[in-house]
């Protein structure tokens, strides 16, 4: 068996097979495709995308009277925030943000994200991730730091129904798929040698017991003389040292055209490599599916979309093959959980983008806890917060071991922050430098 | 003559039509497209596009000797923001910034932007622009809040560069194509009647002497029952009581489905509205050429987009009709150039999208004087700052006069903020509120 073919889907995967190439198969006036086909023989049409849309995904009827979110606070100690939401009764929900991405983006919180779920009823949080985004000004700041605030502010409202639900977050967005959770190990460095690069694989095997591993391709959104020569050697040299029972993934993160795409491409088929990440610049939606028509390896994509529209196009017309939604650029759980039901619907497997940093590996388990569509390995990058935290009613962190990670417990996220380093946060209340005390 | 004849283009576009709707057309793999035919009567095609994209719009040539920028500091007080420039002769450019997007915006000027501008030769501008974008994690950022830090900066650099070359801003970006601007007036105003309405745009014209005017249309990325009954009386009351003297425009700001684009369309049509701005939500690409496809009226957008690969989409598949990217949006006067550039390419007017604050206006001429292919009427929304500035050497701010604005003069911008105003900003160094002091 080809190690490709691990790439199965776990249950759940409908056994639609490819759709069509048209690419106006989304406008709602082409609604009328395929329109006497029953839906479990035929390919599913633009409609049938819209439909899977309209689905809930969270469990509102787990609550039978209103959670008023009072209190939506922004707090803030060195290069940390977190987002705390308080309701009436004074419970609590908390979420840590990436302090790589909240130090360019955490403004938003205040000025755009606040006004539309301060004095709400969190049970419509489903209904609040849409009319936050098409409030004036919101929608033309469609991008990845507009929906990471967004989720970050779903994500302490989870936190908060799940410890009023007593239930686990993953238990209000879908029903348990796994007790544990596969993982492949990301290594993110582009600087280094060939040979240092294999060291370092080497190393977050150790680290995390994991039987998978993903490293980066080309130059980062270009390519130069000497990334292509690392390339070369890099492909069949990765494969060489891990020898068969490691499953590789790799990625360009848009380095390249369609002709290097191919080029690459062929070469990672040729040591079976698992998917091939980001051939072409994220937003180049027709050159993504050239490549991928023209290649047999899995092409995947989408740690860059905020946009549910592209999603839709992408995965309608298989310009990805596996999807990539980042649970927080994308704005949280619930639209990531859309997404991939949109991939479902088209037989494609979901794998969630995390960051290293903000609880990217918790986010990332409690989603694929509930998520059925995906493959035997998630996205890992190592326990790397400073925050103090423990899992709640333990003293032990976050993180895998023998390559794998539990299916979160607890209540909500089923963290505790360390209540001092929270006292010793401050609260943020303007986004102008010029109004903060 | 209707009057949607009116929105003729002015010298310089080129004569080329309507494009194929074939939406792959931008892929590389199809460059071959038409390749025996002469640029003069063909097709336009993606590797015309690429390589209008790749011809410089900053005249370089005017600087002999490297303009090093020394300093990049980023300005606040109370609510307004300003970004300075000094170079190590200590000559000095600077920009206002848009307080209402600024306020969600700032921090990605200190973060994502400065590091790549700081202690380079302003000379290269046009291809900082580039590198700014594809430096990590800065392309992850794609979307008006890095998009407009950019521009605050582009803007900053240019008004020095000006300086330096002792001209107008205009001029280091392309030819005078007119002495003065002629102006449609644009309100905003969504929650009240209709009548209202109607009154307003009266006083607009009164303030500005524009025979051109914009409303808007639906509800805001929706529409209602209510919002569709004043449509309903928007369109033909407007055009009623303005008469046929007033050139109309109408803005859906993506409040329509695909039918109920065609259905407002249609009555657009009717009344002889000179464009039809948004109908469907921005990012649905598809959609918006189908309502472009069915209807007569020129459909106009841009507005909301950021992406340059977007952009060649829309107008390459003519998908839009007119094309509006804003000037600070989608990042500066350079980049909306070279999309103005792949319109005319494709026989399609520009007028690029302001807003009100942060001198859209001055950087809106600065733009149109260069600009060859646009039409009779730019947008304006008055003289909202409350930056004090006068024109260089004058007493008088920049506003219309007769439906009018001219040619801005002088050097580089040709305003002079008010110094003492300037003294009293405080520099903001970092984008962390503990961090600040």
């Amino acid at each position: 068996m080809k190690r490709r073919d691990l790439l199965k889907l776990s249950a759940g995967v409908a056994a639609t097979a490819c759709l069509g190439a048209s690419t106006t198969i989304l406008a709602s006036s082409n609604s009328s495709l395929s329109k006497n086909l029953q839906p479990n023989n035929r390919t599913p049409n633009g409609a049938d995308f819209d439909a899977i849309l309209q689905q809930p995904v969270l469990k509102r009827d787990l609550f039978k009277t209103p959670v008023t979110i009072e209190k939506l606070e922004l707090l803030n100690k060195d290069d940390e925030f977190i987002v705390r939401v308080t309701d009436k009764e004074g419970r609590q929900g908390l979420s840590l943000c990436n302090s790589r991405r909240a130090d360019s983006a955490w403004p938003m919180i205040l000025t755009l994200v606040k006004p539309t779920f301060e004095g709400k009823d969190a049970r419509d949080l489903e209904a609040l991730l849409h009319e936050v985004y098409i409030t004036s000004p919101n929608y033309k700041f469609q991008g990845l730091a507009f929906w990471s605030c967004v989720a970050w502010v779903e994500i302490a409202i989870l936190d908060l129904l799940g410890k009023i639900a007593k239930l686990p977050l993953w238990a209000l967005i879908g029903e348990k798929q796994r007790e544990k959770i596969g993982l492949y190990h990301a290594n993110g460095d582009r600087k280094n040698s060939a040979e240092w690069v294999i060291r370092k694989l080497e190393s977050l095997l150790e680290e995390s017991g994991a039987r998978a591993l993903k490293y980066k391709l080309g130059a980062r959104m270009h390519y130069t003389e000497a990334s292509t020569a690392r390339d070369k050697k890099l492909i069949p040299g990765v494969r060489k040292h891990f020898g068969d029972d490691v499953t590789l993934y790799a990625d360009a993160n848009g380095s390249y055209d369609i002709p290097m795409s191919l080029y690459m491409g062929k070469m990672l088929e040729e040591h079976d490599y698992g998917f091939f990440e980001e051939p072409v610049p994220f937003d180049y939606l027709e050159e993504t599916k050239a490549v991928t028509d023209q290649l047999a390896i899995t092409v995947a994509g989408g740690e860059q979309e905020t946009s549910m529209w592209r999603f839709k196009w992408l995965i309608a017309n298989r310009a990805l093959t596996l999807v990539q939604p980042d649970l927080i650029y994308f704005g949280g759980l619930i639209r990531s959980m859309r997404v991939a039901r949109m991939a479902q619907l088209a037989g494609l497997p979901c794998v969630p983008h995390i960051s290293g940093l903000g609880l990217g590996q918790l986010y990332m388990a409690h989603f694929v806890t509930a998520l059925p569509n995906t493959t035997d390995f998630q996205e890992y990058k190592g326990d790397r917060d400073k925050v103090p935290y423990v899992l709640s009613g333990t003293n032990k962190r976050y993180k895998a071991k023998d390559g794998y990670i539990n299916a979160p417990q607890g209540v909500g996220l089923g963290i505790t922050f360390d209540p001092e380093y929270i006292a010793e946060m401050k609260e943020i209340t303007s986004s102008i430098p010029s109004q903060l005390s």
